[in-house]
């Protein structure tokens, strides 16, 4: 097994016990970017020397006893919306072309702090308003799309160029590219990983969070990235907590809502059946299975829309107005689509909002988890807009892979894609686990449980 | 002195000593209501048999030892926006001549609870969307406007007509009849009384709070309506407190903030120096005054516009659509206009909204309270709708008494207006306090060492 293919928490682990130095996990990684990045598109920019000297400094440390934790020493990729000292934030576009992050973003700081070492930016779709990121090709099939927005991230990790990596996530954007790529991703509860320095999408569902190559890495990544920032006002003032789950696979005890609507509705057989026998896998831990009702399901997407659209439309004015020809087609139509709709609109879209957090905590007040599909399909083909179900209904392939996910943004609760297999064309499956709000260990300790009664993943083998 | 004549404290102290019953306060009060109301048009609807029988079965508690605190037995007035089972809720509008409530809102079961005698509901300005209160006179000054929206609380209290009252505050509506009737008026921090049951004009600006006779009786009103209910979703979860000032008058320590700006714009000479006077006292009483610079002056009315409008208009869509012709024309080209407010500017006003609570914060890190003027002026002629200021700008009389109160409202901090004299006019004149959220005991206690200072109030005459 090569360094690159190493998980976060095995390169942590050889690394504190000088079994491998980060020089040699970094030199591993950059050799198979050179191999498979060309390939992928997965990053906007790469910065292999400042990434060596990082890797020259870590390893010094670890030697001289410094050793800073499970991120000292991993080489990762970070979302290019996500601001870094002295690098460009392109938001993958050209209306960024002369950005230049002066400070770093918090979690860019608070992973540096942690000893991470900075790759290079990944891909995301244009500002993240988008769920397929166009540049970047899935790592298990070229001809089919990555998923989006955080895309660039989802197929580094998935492919070896990256141990870990951060996305963002508006309306799916870390869970839907790490279901597509076979990877985990998480999105935190809101307010729990500060945004300051990630250029907005919508200020009122974006997160901020780790796409890993398995849930305890995902813990991992989020105790160094959870916690307080007044500059976020949004961020939520709790504890620091460590979020690596505990050893054990027993799940007696607890109680996995499975939805009995919305989550079942329009989807790909395989994926269906996939889901079935990871929540069976649950209940064989140990788990009591409670079928739930999901609340004011037919106002999810409307919702949705109706908090992004005039937000990102308002982030976007300036530029809008001076260089709009600078915008991709599909991006520009919807910021400038924004401008027509209505404040009504909005707080109506606020107040559904209200009554959804509402009826959703009870819910959540009759079981500790819910599981349920990632995206309700595999990748599909990269020139593929729609999708038609087997009741002849038709839906665009951007609905259907925002479809299940937006309920957590809207909300605010966390919720963790977890892969559970393939589809019979080798396309990865992701399962998703929701949870109540800062129940986040609820989550990483079901995902864990489930994985450890798994074979152990393997990288796409980009070919 | 006439029972109705007494301030909620001394009436209190009267009852609970057994030298006065609530039979003789209700029927004192109703008797004043009968030689004055008819001049004055504060209330929408009285019910003096059910005060009468409530006013009875306090007596009886009280003389078998059922004492239930100092609101038991006193007689109050609730603005017409108030939820009572079993009475109209009208909003002072013929759009809700059918409304009848079902349930007590969570403040009227609170006062009831505490053993309050509801005489009667009082008008507002319709549906609370205006700062007039056409209905109603003024209760110094019969050709004046009451100040709105609500007059009708305000009126009561500052003629005898309820020993207390209710009042809901959006952009100043307790706080500009407080001050131009002469009485006291708390616009408690958002969140901290609940508002369910209670018709909104505006989620994120609407607040429940008192009107009374005394900075003591406001927070022995407060006193009982704080705490939380999950049925607002903004409700608080604070603990229970005791609001009720102490006898000092020491304000030694205490940081005065004295605004450099905004504040002091456009004000009337006589207001000025009264309001100068009054924070000249808090100083002889051993505050420090400290000048503040209040943020973002130039935002408050674009931003309180920005967030109240298309709330106002969502609230009223079906009536708009259904019975336009029952609004009154002032109001109904308000919500009209509302419909065509982009939703891009809503998002700019909540943007504002964040920024200013963070700046204001910033302030109120370095003094205690704020005191400035609670309206630029005396009530205008009830026919007089624009004011023409020394250096020749003309404002409407609306935009005038809500620039100073509107800041309250959008920051959420507790703001507190106390009369402090008169014009040579006869006309009464407001302070207003402003704290830090929560801060409701500083602004009670610094209201109170002033009042003590001060010859006792009276009545106004009514003739």
């Amino acid at each position: 097994m090569q360094p690159y293919e190493l998980s976060l928490a095995a390169a942590a682990d050889a690394i504190r016990s000088r079994q491998l130095s980060p020089v040699e996990l970094v030199d591993s990684v950059l050799a198979r970017i050179e191999q498979v990045e060309p390939r992928l598109d997965a990053y906007v920019a790469i910065d292999a020397e400042q990434a060596r000297r990082a890797a020259l400094a870590a390893e010094h440390d670890v030697a001289h006893g410094r050793y800073q934790g499970p991120l000292h020493g991993i080489p990762m990729g970070l979302k290019d919306l996500i601001d870094v000292a002295g690098w460009a934030t392109t938001a993958s576009s050209r209306v960024r072309t002369d950005h230049r992050a002066q400070e770093d973003s918090t979690v860019a700081a608070r992973l540096t702090a942690a000893g991470a070492i900075l790759l290079g930016k990944t891909h995301t779709h244009e500002f993240a308003y988008g769920l397929t990121t166009p540049q970047t090709r899935n790592a298990w099939d070229r001809g089919r799309v990555a998923g989006g927005s955080s895309g660039g991230s989802a197929v580094a990790v998935a492919s070896g160029t990256a141990t870990f990596s951060l996305g963002t996530d508006t309306g799916g954007s870390i869970r839907v590219p790490a279901a597509l790529n076979g990877v985990v991703g998480l999105k935190p509860t809101y307010g729990l990983v500060p945004r300051h320095g990630v250029t907005s999408l919508s200020w009122a569902l974006d997160h901020v969070g780790p796409i890993t190559r398995t849930v305890e890495d995902a813990a991992l990544v989020l105790t160094a990235l959870a916690g307080h920032d007044p500059r976020d006002p949004a961020s939520l003032t709790t504890p620091a907590v460590d979020y690596r789950p505990g050893p054990g696979t027993d799940l007696t005890g607890l109680r996995i809502g499975v939805p009995r609507n919305y989550y079942v509705d329009h989807l790909d057989a395989e994926v269906e059946a996939a889901v079935r026998h990871a929540i069976g896998q649950l209940e064989a831990l140990g788990a009591r299975l409670v079928e739930v009702d999901i609340p004011m399901a037919r106002y999810v997407l409307p919702t949705l829309w109706g908090l992004l659209v005039p937000e990102a439309t308002a982030y976007h004015e300036r530029t809008l107005r001076t260089v709009p020809e600078l915008y991709q087609a599909d991006v520009r139509v919807l910021l400038e689509a924004g401008e027509l709709m209505s404040a009504v609109d909005h707080v109506r879209a606020q107040r559904a909002r209200t009554l959804m957090r509402e009826q959703w905590a009870r819910v959540l007040d009759t079981v500790d988890v819910i599981a349920a599909p990632t995206v309700p399909m595999t990748a599909a083909a990269a020139d593929q807009e729609t999708v038609t179900w087997s009741d002849g209904t038709v839906e665009t392939v951007s609905d259907a892979l925002v479809r299940l996910c937006a309920p957590a943004n809207i909300v605010g609760v966390p919720a963790l894609s977890v892969p559970v297999g393939h589809d019979t064309a080798g396309m990865p499956i992701g399962l998703q686990l929701l949870g109540r709000p800062l129940g986040e260990r609820a989550l990483l300790r079901v995902g864990h449980a489930y994985e450890q009664t798994q074979p152990a993943r393997v990288l796409a083998p980009v070919v």
